[in-house]
């Protein structure tokens, strides 16, 4: 049966769990969701899909599951892939529980704040201080990825695909791959892989592209 | 051996993690970090402790966690205790996601600066942005805990106690529990549990209580 991912483009949560798989290979579509005019929103939407107002959905069969770190865990268990070598799962766990609080968390409020708000209603301060946040959060990402060419060991895991989801989108949210020469090569490294696309080439789009 | 905590009274994430190992009656102790002061921000602390900067840092023997989640993980493991009841697991995971991605990481930013920063240096429209998103996920969670007791389940999982990490401090952040019933039932529910004690009764605080 073919998994079904409720998403949109934009979401870079969405698109940590429609990367995992597709790189897995697993057979799976997309279905739009309208976040932008507020479908997360409606308590049709809450009660039948997510409580937590929020995407990916990924339904497989009778299992529903929500959160991309979840479902990224679920692609790993059914293709036996992602989870590093023996003994180094918790290191994974480890950067996608970072990735969450401090990279995809921010960036991913940012991103939305600095382009996909009405100009008039982007506040400048916020903006101003989550960028210095995320700035230390770079750079903590950066100092790791030194001499390394993926996050855990030596093999792609999760704690890539978690903590790249944000990362390729062009969209400004003072994200400058040239400034961090580190996490510059390993996205290099992941879009190499055989299978990887862009966000938008994975996930229908809200709006499009300039 | 005794299991050392790095941790200070004042930080969320440390109580999830001292909590966990409380409950579950595990043998240790905190190793206060001076972090008010800097000490997670010295290069000697990044590389000896946590390249992350942050605390709770686990010390159990030769082995070092970080990230409350992970430590939470290794604790139900150690204690077979708070991985819910057979096939629960993933639900539990998902709200430990969730309040990483949306509760504690806010709630644990917006005390910061509401309380630990001079009053000349707390950003007003961050604080107040930040408030307003943080309702909404107060409204998730209460309206999840209606008619339940626990999160999932019918007993405690990891998925309470790492919801709750930033929900027993007194210092204002805009949560009041009389405003959210059934997160304050919840809360009363985790209070009465055998072993529970309060943040500052666990871990040594950096600052006078007033």
């Amino acid at each position: 049966m073919t998994i079904e991912l409720h998403c949109f483009g934009e979401s870079g949560n969405a698109y940590k769990a429609a990367l995992a798989m597709e790189l897995a290979g697993l057979d799976w579509r997309p279905v739009f969701v309208d976040f932008f005019n507020g479908e997360t929103r409606t308590e049709a939407w809450r009660d039948e899909v997510n409580g937590m107002g929020e995407v990916p959905v990924m339904v497989d069969g009778d299992l529903r599951l929500t959160q991309s770190g979840v479902i990224q865990d679920y692609v790993a268990e059914r293709s036996g892939r992602f989870r590093g070598a023996p003994g180094e799962w918790r290191e994974v766990l480890r950067w996608m529980f970072w990735d969450n609080h401090k990279l995809s968390s921010q960036a991913g409020m940012t991103r939305f704040l600095m382009n996909f708000l009405p100009e008039e209603k982007r506040p400048a301060e916020v903006i101003d201080f989550m960028q210095g946040r995320l700035r230390s959060t770079y750079q903590v990402l950066d100092t790791h990825l030194e001499g390394r060419d993926v996050i855990v060991g030596r093999d792609v895991t999760l704690a890539d695909l978690s903590c790249c989801g944000y990362l390729f989108y062009e969209e400004p949210f003072g994200f400058d791959r040239a400034e961090w020469p580190a996490i510059d090569r390993w996205l290099g490294n992941i879009q190499s892989l055989d299978g990887w696309k862009h966000p938008y080439d994975l996930m229908p789009r809200s709006r499009e592209g300039t």
